[in-house]
């Protein structure tokens, strides 16, 4: 924290509480920025639901007890797994056992003494940017992250989007081929299968293989942040990478577009790091395939937040509801 | 109109105007069903919006004089291009000179003297299935219209949704292979470009000549409908069709499920005709592609209406301004 993101005595804080497979990230904000450091706890080292909410509630009471902790007026939960915001209740989670059908905010409400809210992880990176993010005061808006997997959310007519059963969302889903590789959910061409982390990386090899750059080909520590250093080198190769993944990620985003005609799409995660490399063939590849009725109104931004997307977004949840 | 469909007498009726590019047809609604026969005006006859109008106008009037005019409380208009609902400003039409930047609800309100609503005709036939017909009651629906382009429409938590710009709801651009057929805006392995009518037609004639059986594949009357009576029939071929068409289609609603996590597809058009050798294969492929969480809400539904979709669903809209 330093003194430029003080935020104004007056103003509400809420904690925001990222819970991912490997650690829980718990963090202090007022609105738009953290207002200290972010605490974090180990997923491993709680066996279920009561341990681990006990454990978050220590951090919580930890906060209250520092200055400003009498402003903190909510608290918001991301969490990675299928969630109904609405009764607060956690279907399930992905690659965490134990927290099957449980009515988890009431439960962190009691845990904390504070109002709660609880959702998914993917919609509260995308609550990030729409509330104070990016995507800050836009209706309809496209948020894609991509990393290990590619992951989104949806803010349709000034609401955030999630569907039937909680499960928009889900472009890195979306078939760019009907022939193409085949994912785990029986679908075909997948978006995640061509520009994940691991599918960047592999393509960079097989084509620096083709180049008879063998060296490049094998090195351990390639990576999509080395391809992006690379291609602004101007290693052909490299550029050819992003190229490929600016075409893959073009045709999904255009259908996206053709279905939700939005004003901003907001690509995030550690792959959107690489910059223009990115960011400047796929603007104009996907411009290239849509008419002007939706490229008019249509915006290419870069995420504002990384790592604590899940943190701002899960306590605006919470000042929501409190 | 027989005995059956006569309307209680206190129920409102509304005039539902689907202007086409070829013809512009007019019923009277109660609700779901049509009151009377429907009269349509030749487009080309007119050579701009006034007349047009005129011509209109004179149309409820005739509907107005007739018994239960009185109950007439309202107009709908849906067009083949791009209007804002709101301000009631049509931008363009497809396919119609004279129609840019026009104030058309203002217009329409004018010369029937009755509340008026505009909107696009995908819109209005999308009104129509969820209003009062296959979709009735569902929050989050996606409707698609196969005939000789592919159309659609969407309803997203209880309400339809048009996009920032009026443009949204455009499935027939999704691609389904990125590096597909070349469409005219630049997109590639748009899902019209596979799953059109003469796209189904141009598949069936190759199929059968590479199956040896010319006369089939040089009937001139070749036809989505004869495909589906063949296919019913067992014809080897014909199911092929049908399956490669489910196919193409599977890939693109697939897509938009991941998306949108909606409750229902609403299949509707000329070529949805086709039946059970359409949508077996096609429901069997499309749950194939997504796990459970989308499933178990998802139905796959024909529609309800057919040419009259438009004209039921922009009374409806009339209505809702009344």
């Amino acid at each position: 924290m330093n003194a430029n993101s003080t935020p104004p005595s007056h103003l509400p804080l809420a904690v925001g509480v990222d819970f991912g497979g490997t650690s829980v990230k718990i963090g202090l904000a007022s609105g738009a920025e953290l207002t200290g450091p972010v605490e974090s706890l180990r997923t491993s080292d709680h066996s279920g639901p009561r341990s681990m909410l006990r454990a978050i509630a220590d951090v919580v009471d930890r906060f209250r007890q520092a200055p400003g902790g009498e402003r903190i007026r909510a608290i918001g939960m991301g969490v990675p797994g299928v969630v109904d915001h609405q009764s607060g209740i956690c279907a399930h989670l992905t690659n965490v056992e134990g927290w099957n059908n449980l009515p988890l905010r009431d439960l962190l409400q009691e845990a904390t003494g504070l109002p709660a809210a609880v959702d998914n992880d993917a919609n509260c990176a995308t609550n990030a940017e729409w509330r104070h993010g990016a995507a800050k005061g836009l209706r309809h808006v496209i948020v894609i992250t991509l990393g290990t997997g590619v992951g989104g959310g949806l803010v349709l007519d000034g609401h955030l989007y999630r569907g039937a059963t909680f499960a928009a969302g889900e472009i890195g889903h979306v078939s760019v081929d009907f022939r193409g590789v085949p994912g785990p959910h029986g679908n075909v061409g997948a978006l995640e299968r061509y520009v994940g982390n691991r599918q960047i990386v592999d393509m960079a090899r097989h084509l620096y293989s083709e180049a008879g750059q063998s060296e490049a080909a094998m090195n351990d520590d390639l990576s999509p942040r080395l391809l992006a250093e690379a291609a602004t080198k101007g290693d052909a190769v490299a550029l050819e990478v992003w190229n490929r993944v600016s075409h893959y990620l073009a045709t999904a985003l255009a259908g996206s577009v053709y279905l939700l005609n939005p004003e901003a799409i907001v690509i995030g995660g550690g792959v959107a790091q690489a910059g223009a490399v990115l960011f400047e063939p796929l603007q104009k590849m996907l411009f290239g395939m849509l008419p002007t009725e939706f490229t008019s109104i249509l915006r290419i931004l870069p995420a504002r937040y990384g790592n604590t997307a899940g943190i701002i977004g899960s306590a605006a949840l919470g000042l929501e509801v409190a």
